[in-house]
């Protein structure tokens, strides 16, 4: 097969809304695949192995470290999550178009191991609408929410290190932005999509 | 304004649909408005000056010639052709997107003085699709025709220079392509686009 796949890296600022516009467009989206994280953490009620996460054990999750198995990790709340690097590789291989939500320090490790992905920065609407975001899921201090605002202002800048930005005002355009930038990915000539189509020529 | 517009090049061999194309997507885009070329050919009748054709003496032609007043330019059959500079980037600077089609040989001229333009090759289905095509608007002799075939054999390796391919085999799908790419690369973080929506972040 001469056509190859790619990784879409969608991120953001927390409680942007990466995951609605992910479910929005699973399934929606020919030869889509997500990629599955692996984590230490245990399964919480209705989670399934190698659907919504990978559960490995701390030693089978640190031998994947060692093994340059992942291509991005990090501890949170003491337990690890990361990018199984095998699953990705091989569904790019068979021309399969893999998607990942992750946070903003997720991606800036996904860059360097994945200099090939398309990495799209969500954006939300202001910054009045990214707290009220915040403050309808955190069931946190008042202290705790403006640490994660003042962490989610600090975040917007890093837009500047991505290759398109989606407005998260209205899901439906953010879904079709996410699906035309994706169709025109799959249309850029170095990803060799037209030898398939042009044997003949 | 901080949005840039952009220039979106069309090309392809002789005879694959460029124009075809184009004018099934004019005036559906928002924003987008046509490259008017000059030319020292005489107009035909129904052509209007400044909408086919900035229609120019040889002195006039030339003089924009030496004032670097061209993006590209050739001579054809004893007549000039060319790309108004001040048009285009007047337009880009207003964030239009201004959309040419133009041969091989022009759109390398254009990737030298334009290197942020979006170029697209468009396929034919087959060389067998591409012969017929240019028999059916050729009035040529067979020898003519073996040459053009020859030809544009020869331009399908120019698709390594582009950034995009869209196969034109079914018009709607290759309109939706078009269409694609178009809102992918408004959506390009390099593009600034982001700056407007997000001038309260």
């Amino acid at each position: 097969m001469s056509r190859q796949g790619f990784l879409v890296v969608l991120s953001g600022p927390s409680s942007v809304g990466k995951d609605t516009l992910l479910e929005a467009v699973l399934g929606h989206i020919p030869d889509m695949v997500y990629s599955v994280s692996a984590t230490t953490r245990p399964p919480r009620p209705g989670e399934r192995h190698g659907v919504d996460y990978y559960f490995l054990s701390d030693e089978e999750f640190r031998e994947l470290i060692r093994n340059d198995g992942l291509l991005e990790w990090a501890e949170y709340c003491d337990y690890l999550y990361g990018t199984p690097r095998a699953f990705v590789e091989e569904m790019v291989a068979q021309g399969k178009i893999v998607i990942s939500d992750i946070d903003i320090q997720g991606a800036e490790q996904l860059r360097r191991t994945m200099p090939d992905g398309v990495f799209i920065f969500l954006m939300p609407p202001s910054l009045e609408e990214l707290r009220r975001r915040i403050m309808r899921r955190a069931t946190d201090s008042p202290e705790a929410i403006a640490s994660r605002m003042a962490r989610a202002e600090e975040e917007m800048h890093s837009i500047v290190n991505y290759d398109y930005w989606i407005l998260n005002a209205d899901l439906a355009q953010a879904v079709e932005d996410l699906k035309a930038i994706i169709r025109a990915e799959s249309l850029r000539v170095k990803r060799g999509g037209y030898k398939e189509v042009g044997e003949s020529l």
